[in-house]
């Protein structure tokens, strides 16, 4: 069967937000894989990651596969051959999806630090716009990784009746304090960067080399102490001694500075800024009982995934919202899968977690549908 | 009994470098507490991590306590009623010691970056000369955490004959790459840092920015998850609603930005890449058989501690020591303290490591000379 990737955009007249600002004219950047079917109960909404973008299956026409191309296509974890799949960059984002870097429909510039402050949820209202245009009543599932994860927990309480299943992996219910301080140092690498020129530098240079310091933070966090042992241990790059200088000695040093210059010219610095900012407010239990009570209203079945070696988004924080959802009856599978790779298990190590997947999404299916 | 802090410089003429460069006028800054017997007996040696200095106990003449205040001083852990304490500031710090922002002898101007990179036993050696210096043969003990932990392993190698005890606190015998990585990253941020200008700032502005950002990720990994959610949780900074803006939300935020301004007014961003980059080069099995090989000709006894919420410089990296140690059959202890305060922990968390530093010292002094 063919695999076709359908890239498309829409633009909404306004969404508003939680800041209290309504935002006009939001564009969404989308991608689908497969076929909705007749009755419409075959569609999957992937939730991308922190960097990620709406480009999860498949090969883009520029040759670059999809952020979860091995779990999402067909025969694969999220058969496209039975089920149809969506995927859209997220409110705030730099990928298609109104962010900072948009021009702003009054003042004909950029956003910058004009931007609102966003939220988790205000991104999950502009996917259900996108859902609702695409004539999807109920989803069969919500799915992703880390800041994915936090957006299908969001989906199950936002919209209990619009989601069969829901699939959070790596996730967390809230930002922990050592989860807001490494985004925090982010933030701050960025904005200590004279480039950043407080988020207005759209027609000048960004700011380069804050960014690239902030995105070598984050690889650490998403790698774990043993996989950095595996891939670099205290190799030298392209030399059998210490260089005694500050060029680069070790392959961790050269991987982590390649990364870094190589994500500059795929993403946005204010995205980052505003991106990291949504996901430190989330908070599921914000203005709850408890965290279980945030569930109260949740219908959704859940299947919930962690790995040993994520100590960004540890095994604990999978267990609080499995603890939660339990304590309302809500019918939740968990399993802590092995791996080395840490918090990025969920993207690189996917074989345990396609069978899970699979076999959750056909009984999921076959209750609900045959 | 009195406690008084004597605060001391020396000049040596030279120090040999394994880069192969040799230093001229080099100093030392020191503090030495308590008093030498008459067979210089009871000396101790102890060495400061990353960014601490000679003031290790009791309080400055500017009221400032010592880095180790809780653990030495009369009646302590390191008893100053019985030992006589020596502290000096490392080779490439900017605590009196010479180190990239002392001047250079030759050229009337600071070093800046045409200081050599000096490494763990370069410091070590200059701590031998001090040691020479104050007519001690032989050191009762040599004592440290962290990057001070590095220097008493190489103590116990390069002077077997000049230590009788060795207490390596929260220490690995070589960084692995996720330590490698942690510290590249601080370089980064300072050489971002357009002030830093190739380190040549001593005349003008120094990379403030840049190294704040260094330090706010460093104590990141000094603190731990649990350590961190005691001190900030979610905590709001003076606001009981977000502020849906880039200032300051979360305590944990606040609390990262003032410790990282208020580290640019004491240490000097050259330092940090020079003492950074020592400990990523610090290898004590290079050139050796193994790491069981380095300690072919070591004579001290042993005290190791690690802390079990330390994941910077976590317990298998002293398990490692042990077990090298244990197979030249050197008489060694061992013990992983339970503790919340992750890698500070060998700082702030003294209780239980008081008396085994006690019961440890009282034993090795009774054995050598009662």
């Amino acid at each position: 069967m063919s695999f076709t990737v359908e890239a498309q955009r829409v633009c909404f007249h306004s969404l508003d937000l939680d800041c209290g600002i309504t935002l006009s004219d939001v564009e969404v950047a989308y991608e689908t894989y497969g076929t909705l079917n007749a009755d419409r109960s075959n569609a999957i909404l992937l939730l991308h990651a922190f960097s990620g973008d709406a480009h999860a299956a498949g090969v883009s026409a520029d040759g670059q596969p999809g952020w979860w191309a091995n779990m999402a296509g067909p025969g694969l974890g999220f058969d496209t051959d039975r089920y149809f799949v969506i995927c859209s960059n997220i409110l705030g984002g730099c990928r298609g999806t109104t962010g900072p870097g948009s021009i702003n429909p009054v003042t004909g510039s950029a956003y910058g630090m004009s931007f609102p402050v966003i939220t988790i949820s205000d991104m999950v209202r502009l996917q259900k716009k996108l859902i609702d245009h695409l004539g999807i009543e109920k989803l069969l599932a919500v799915a992703g990784g880390s800041m994915g994860g936090m957006q299908v927990l969001e989906w199950t309480v936002a919209y209990p009746d619009s989601v069969a299943a829901a699939i959070p992996l790596a996730a967390t219910a809230r930002h922990s304090a050592q989860q807001i301080a490494f985004n925090e140092v982010g933030r701050q690498a960025i904005m200590a960067d004279p480039d950043w020129n407080e988020g207005d530098y759209y027609s000048g240079n960004p700011p380069a080399r804050g960014l690239a310091v902030a995105r070598m933070v984050g690889h650490i966090t998403y790698m774990s102490d043993a996989s950095m042992r595996q891939k670099f241990g205290r190799r030298l790059r392209d030399k059998s001694v210490f260089g005694f200088d500050f060029s680069v000695d070790f392959e961790v040093e050269s991987y982590l500075r390649y990364r870094g210059s190589q994500f500059v010219s795929r993403f946005d610095a204010n995205s980052y800024l505003y991106i990291t900012k949504a996901m430190d407010y989330f908070d599921l239990a914000a203005g709850k009982s408890s965290l279980a009570g945030a569930f109260d209203r949740t219908k959704a079945r859940f299947l919930v995934l962690s790995f040993t070696s994520d100590w960004l988004y540890p095994t604990y924080q999978s267990l609080e919202i499995v603890s939660a959802l339990r304590s309302r009856n809500v019918n939740v599978a968990f399993c802590e899968l092995p791996s080395n790779y840490g918090h990025d298990a969920f993207l690189v190590d996917v074989k345990e977690q396609t069978e899970m997947v699979r076999g959750f999404l056909n009984s999921v299916y076959e209750d609900l549908y045959s």
